[in-house]
């Protein structure tokens, strides 16, 4: 997009709405970038939903409902099926959308809105210097269940059926001080709220929890698909529910992100986007 | 969609938050089915926007936003710089959206959020044997316009640069019975809230205002594209803007749409759908 375009893809949109606050996401996933042509159509309608609940969970929003742009090209049934199986799951409603003819590479986006649970609505942007650094749960599992998908054989479930963290989301707004969800990578989206908020995290990699096998703790750094939430708090603080401290926010350096010491600039080299 | 799942383009969402009622729409422009490969980007965003504030008109909701999913595949300044153009002309706000790779077709797609300036909101739904019918204006000039952009000569702005009715469908939502936009052609979109209302529309073609040779009088009943709204309202009430009446309701008989006393019930015969 040209320079005075709002990024798109940085965040949710925030509308006050009477007494009410609302918080509204958009994500659209394209067949061989974002799922694998012959998927289920049944997860791939699961993750579509899972990617946009994950950015309300990062609001502390309440879902209320979605609309669907679907594209004509799969097994329509079989995804509307997983469709109704995650929005039963999350509580939410298929408010509407649109169906259209597709003559090309599939392309599904999704709508979905929520209700803010706290106010002001937490931000990526608004980490503070001596903050830590928290994880909500263990990466990697989405990695070792892409490899297993991939490989007809193994537990495929973490990949398939990621969960966006609602609950936590919830229970974490009042508390924090900037929050995402990891969507692309621990790194990348470190280096992306780091940006966001002006100030450099330091991590330490061995104290990052993982769902992989220790020689493989590189990669799980660096993929994506968990959806579990990384935030900032006072350091100090007590929290609402099991988070594990992995860095801190220190005054903005040449780099947005130290690992275990070592600078990380080049966002390409830190997280997947596939 | 298989049975069980709601139709997804029949209508907006309605969504009452607190005091506030919102109304929704999530409608999808493919390449090569809603535009044409290599026309001006500008225009395709216009159109985009239109599209769904449309359907905001038809149901007499003011626009607050819109979120835009965007697959890159042509000129991205040119698109913005046309999306703009009509956020501004409609008075609407970009609140978000998503950015995705495009390998294939390109395929768009935006959400559009209005605020119902009427309770309860207006449906395509609740037509009343007895009402007439009326259309806010002309039809058949975006069928001219396509014909001069295909041709490369003659004026091409109402094909490129329609217009929601913003305005109409707010001053008509507290009069009107039923209402709708007229998207894929008169008589289709007349079938439509037939079907929903559960009446027949018997609808004199002559009465219809035409924008068109008068030997041009057919298609110009069956081409859409031209986003002005069909309705129904009881018989002989004064209206608060200027529309013709071109036909009234009836109780259901075996056919949705008379034309001249003729039985219309193939909705392929009815409109185009490109």
């Amino acid at each position: 997009m040209h320079p005075g375009a709002r990024n798109l893809d940085d965040d949710c949109a925030v509308l006050k709405v009477g007494e009410e606050t609302l918080v509204i996401t958009h994500d659209m996933m394209v067949e061989g970038i974002h799922y694998l042509p012959g998927q289920d159509p049944a997860d791939v309608a699961w993750k579509l939903v899972t990617v946009n609940l994950s950015d309300l969970a990062s609001k502390g929003a309440r879902p209320l409902g979605v609309l669907l742009g679907y594209m004509f090209g799969m097994d329509d049934a079989r995804f509307v099926e997983g469709l109704h199986e995650a929005l039963d799951h999350y509580g939410a409603s298929l408010l509407g959308g649109d169906t259209v003819a597709g003559t090309g590479t599939q392309a599904l986006g999704l709508t979905a809105i929520g209700k803010a649970s706290y106010v002001p609505v937490p931000s990526r942007g608004t980490a503070r210097s001596g903050d830590a650094l928290y994880v909500t749960g263990p990466l990697g599992a989405a990695m070792l269940g892409f490899e297993a998908l991939k490989a007809g054989s193994g537990d495929s479930l973490a990949f398939r059926r990621p969960h966006a963290r609602l609950d936590e989301g919830i229970a974490l707004a009042p508390h924090v001080s900037a929050i995402m969800d990891i969507s692309d990578g621990l790194l990348l989206d470190a280096l992306r709220l780091a940006n966001a908020s002006d100030v450099t995290l330091a991590i330490d990699s061995a104290a990052v929890p993982i769902a992989a096998p220790e020689d493989r703790r590189d990669e799980a750094l660096r993929w994506g698909d968990d959806y579990e939430l990384l935030f900032t708090a006072p350091a100090g603080i007590s929290l609402p529910i099991p988070a594990t401290q992995i860095g801190t926010a220190a005054p903005r350096a040449d780099a947005p992100v130290l690992l275990d010491n070592q600078r990380l600039t080049n966002a390409d080299e830190l997280g997947f986007r596939h």
